[in-house]
């Protein structure tokens, strides 16, 4: 049976097409299933124009949070689509990386639900970055087991892309845990500059392409 | 850590078909969200045939709301295949660009159903409006941004493919904004003619190609 | 303008890939939500093995008719997927054909619903057959425009799989109607039936073959 | 007719990228799907950290059952991926083993859902392990017939490969009809051995590498 095991273990897994697959997929569904956390106002009781606008005002932290995973599935998404235009082989255990790492973005809805339902709670901020956390470390993971393996294809600047991508999880990681920290001051604040951050990797300011 | 940062936004958003594949599924998933909106009838009180006829007929708005914003995401995928058609290069900004236009492709569904249950709201044709309105805009940047960096193929008439997607994106969204103004008036008139306008892109009658 | 909305015609819905993706990605979510549809047994006054046992029956119903939107899925995947095995060009209406196709199923989970919330009305039968001849009668039209356009690839059967695929949507689609009618005696009568012809096509008997 | 029908028997299912992308779709889905069973607790009642605090550890349940979930689709989806990277042709039957395959993925939802409202109910275990043992089957069915059809590419190792599959198949459902038994002493026990035994699998320990 072992032998067995090892076997199949050699055999799975070797597929790329189906992980970046499997992968668009769950971030497609998930990103448009944060919508889902947004409540459209019930018609009782809405009867002039201004009711709706006042009940529309107060979906307004729902649509800010909501704004805010979006980014964050999109900067994730981002980054494994990055580490698959150089990963060309696989394994078992890179595909199950990558699957785990897919586990946290699926989570994703559930934890920005929390988030905009006690938006004043540090708890549910301390949930939200958990999330955020896993997702980051899974990726780290996922990208220094494909080097240890050696399923980087073999371009010139192979060493510079392996730190460029390592060091990106790893300071945007630190950014999100200072941010995250800030919930003690105010959760707020800590929402404002989570924001920041990923806007400020969605948007990539071009200022920064002159510097270097 | 700027140049790092910098040297990520190199190696970042270049895999083309990642960006169609994440496109084909927010729209596969947002299409098919739409039905959520529609409230099934519950079976509580509704004894005869003819009570489930008035329960159908009474979300006969919903389904002509669902129609409407079915036709209008079937055009935006085509709006945005028709881009990648042509798109060769790609980078992160050109990723992101994509991702923003999915962002308000997923809330679709969120605004098709405040139309729905607001069917006579300006708020609401506003909101579905703006909806539309960002949906053009991003995809119109999306295609000038792709023009400016010479992302698209070399093909003899390249200058008659840029005009006619720039002025088929301007024009339909001044029928938009045009049919969303009539909402002063009425919103029934607004929202038949968007219809009105959507079936004339999804049928692009055929006269038209004997008249150019 | 109407030079350019010609000119926009021409480049627009060429790319069958992403005409496939769409479709793949609209059936899969579909098949899922229908899952949705069945109501998960709520916990309160559920004491005993037996009370779940119960509630498990009930929903019994529900089951069958989930299961038949399955096949009936499954089997208008198969007959999309039977096209595109032939389809070698595509225009803007042929996608538009695809896409209507694609809002009949996305539809099914709505009707399937229906059905079993009130799988003792006729009307319920109706709609649900109403679906299904819609879903028929868009691939139908989908093939018949795709061979006069000569969208099909030029192998040595060719009209014989035109005929195979058309005489394929016809007979289904009359066996269809036959087992909705049925429910002028009795609703269960048509969905048992429904049920039957769809698994007659899902298993496709070999049998057959050996007649051929 | 009958000649017909099996003239389209020959011609259907012929095209295994779309049934790959179909089961990418749809696990994609019933993945992300499985976080709608996770109840978000409601703000109603909640006014301190400690209280949400206290219905965050109510939901730890549904979220083990969640996790043992996303696990077991995991290990399937491997299975489906394995599988397709040998199997290099198909046919109508082959098309439709999958789809019923997949017919059990979209309810693994259900019965997860179903099993973490009632954790404490043997027949919720039964019925989960019972969507385990579909699963299971199908894939199993799916590959035997694949190998009877000669539908698997010639590599050298065929004869490994296909036992290979096979005695996974057995041998996991075999370990998860023993810990569905377990339930006779404790519902609790028979989840945690379900658990471990998916996590042996996802993990796969690399200490079998050098025994074999």
């Amino acid at each position: 049976m072992f032998s067995g095991t090892s076997d199949y273990n050699r055999i799975a897994g070797l597929d790329i097409s189906r992980s970046k697959a499997i992968a668009d997929g769950v971030f497609a569904f998930a990103v448009t299933l944060l919508v889902l956390g947004l409540s459209v106002p019930v018609s009782r009781g809405i009867i002039t124009e201004h009711d709706l606008w006042l009940q529309l005002v107060m979906i307004g932290p729902e649509l800010l949070v909501y704004f805010m995973s979006f980014i964050t599935l999109g900067n994730f998404w981002t980054g494994h689509a990055v580490q698959y235009t150089y990963i060309n082989k696989s394994d078992r255990h890179l595909t199950w990386l990558s699957l785990f790492f897919l586990l946290f973005v699926s989570l994703v809805p559930f934890s920005t639900t929390l988030l905009s339902q006690f938006i004043t709670f540090r708890l549910a901020i301390a949930v939200y970055w958990a999330n955020i956390l896993l997702l980051g470390l899974f990726l780290l993971v996922h990208w220094e087991y494909a080097w240890i393996n050696d399923f980087i294809s073999a371009t010139p600047d192979r060493e510079r892309i392996k730190k460029t991508v390592r060091h990106r999880l790893i300071i945007t990681e630190s950014l999100y845990a200072g941010a995250a920290l800030l919930c003690i001051i105010s959760t707020y604040l800590s929402i404002a500059l989570l924001i920041v951050i990923q806007l400020y990797y969605a948007l990539a300011p071009t200022f920064r392409h002159q510097t270097s």
